[in-house]
């Protein structure tokens, strides 16, 4: 999409109809030979665009890519999302996100790829990342907390995500300590936060999430579930993106404004963790108990059968019967 | 400094007296031309070579710059300081172990300076770093510790460098918390750690140290010291920069080994903090009171005069009257 694509596609949605190619050349200042071939070049990109002789142009429906022009069009957020970097394909969105930390990107730019190669889950593991399917984004902060308070970004994505998956698709989403986003008992989403800090304060915070939307059973590894799987329908990678982004931005300001109790309120409320028996798995040890509630730091508290809690900070949680 | 002329350094220092131009040519395969051109750059980075006819070359002394081979030989470390990047001028050496690290830079991988351009200390502030006259470096580490305790590295550094100062040249220095190096009472060194992490495992960390070695008055700034100035003597930056390496090297092993505990037993017993009543301003507010102790995270305990002890992670501390 290069910006002169952007401004004849935002000409058309905002015409609703046929409009003259003359129209759009004059207003748009460039010639109607330059006008047809970036038609045809937006064809190229999934835009459907009628053209009729003697009527002009007229754009029947947008792709459901996630092009950072459609994604900031209307989303009317203030820092979140307003710089968008849209990638057809990457290695991973953390990679490119730490990149682009370093280099100095302002707080709220989000990285977007549509496929990724080698997108990564927490420990390192593997987030499968078939084209289109799914939003694969990271977004870069540079929160004023200090370093040992990142993991409560990791719950604000969390609930934000939850919260904008009702608002676009009405489905009820579940949330697994630390940070599991699941679907009836499968999982729909992941996030892994990375932070780049000193003992001081934080440099930047890269947030990274991967959501299954429109994949259909066989784009989907074992214990995974998508919305198109739950709901038997596509839903718009472009809305529920936007409203995620609202979502992180609403909490965040509160987060910034209020602290993290708000957030950790909303998030107690999307659980499925807290009061079960759990065994957590961290830093080569299992420790099992009832797990009793997060902490302000957003570590996990385990009271184990001693009697004797734990504050965990890190770890894989199994629920146990 | 080339490999050829590491190899003819290393030769004339194991020859310890003259060695005909003819013998070195032979055993290092170059030609007499070649030995004599590599010669003149040796004299001009500063080592002093005596050239007699019929008697050879001689290798009266070498300057006192912390070129990468200098530093690694006698070294007898296995992995701090087994590789290291030597620069005659940087904007940082934090920056450059950033980029390092991310390249995949192994633990141990050390970055060295002669002069910072824009040396970096706590918060943003600036580190004066003169040519020649102090340490400037930046450790990569890839600790397998949770990013909690990314702390205890910092004291792990402080606690190293007043042990190898004792060392090498006698001195007793004092750690005010969290990693101010002081000197009767004024400031010595600086340690910056820097982390990249998630928050289940750290990526890598890197530990910046700034020592003020042979600075006279006008290169300090004001309220710091050097080796120099305490000692009224030259002291040799690579002994000292050797020292320090197997000092990491054998608390970083004890750690990993043992757990964080010997380190803060070894801080406590070098810091002026504990005991005084403190002022430890951080993240927006100052916390006045009693410095009971540091905890296994590294963090100061503070007891207010309401009662009330608080755990502070991170903060400027003035000792009060």
């Amino acid at each position: 999409m290069t910006p002169m694509q952007e401004k004849i596609i935002d000409f058309l949605k905002r015409k609703q109809g046929y409009v003259s190619g003359e129209e759009i050349a004059e207003r748009l200042k460039i010639s109607r030979q330059g006008l047809w071939k970036h038609i045809q070049e937006l064809k190229d990109s999934g835009y459907e665009i009628s053209a009729v002789p003697h009527l002009g142009y007229k754009l029947d429906s947008s792709p459901d890519r996630l092009f950072a022009f459609e994604v900031t069009s209307d989303l009317n957020t203030k820092t979140i999302g307003r710089k968008i970097l849209y990638f057809d394909a990457l290695g991973s969105t953390m990679d490119e996100a730490m990149k682009q930390g370093f280099g100095g990107a302002a707080s709220g730019t989000l990285i977007i790829a549509e496929q990724q190669a080698k997108g990564r889950g927490r420990l390192g593991r593997a987030w499968a990342s078939p084209k289109y399917k799914g939003i694969y984004a990271s977004l870069i902060l540079r929160p004023k907390l200090p370093p040992a308070q990142a993991s409560v970004l990791t719950l604000l994505a969390a609930v934000s995500i939850v919260e904008a998956v009702k608002e676009a698709c009405g489905q009820e989403l579940q949330i697994k300590w630390p940070n599991d986003i699941l679907c009836s008992g499968e999982k729909l989403g992941g996030i892994l936060t990375e932070l780049v800090a000193s003992m001081d304060e934080i440099n930047f915070v890269v947030i990274g999430f991967g959501i299954n939307v429109n994949n259909d059973a066989k784009s989907l590894v074992s214990g995974a579930t998508s919305l198109y799987r739950q709901q038997k329908q596509n839903t718009s990678r472009v809305a529920l993106l936007q409203e995620i982004l609202r979502k992180v931005e609403k909490n965040y300001l509160a987060l910034e404004a209020k602290g993290p109790e708000a957030i950790i309120q909303k998030w107690r409320g999307h659980n499925i963790t807290l009061g079960k028996r759990v065994k957590v798995y961290c830093q080569h040890k299992a420790i099992e108990g009832q797990a009793l509630d997060i902490d302000a730091d957003g570590g996990l508290l385990v009271r184990k059968d001693s009697g004797i809690s734990e504050k965990i900070m890190a770890g894989d949680v199994t629920h146990c019967r």
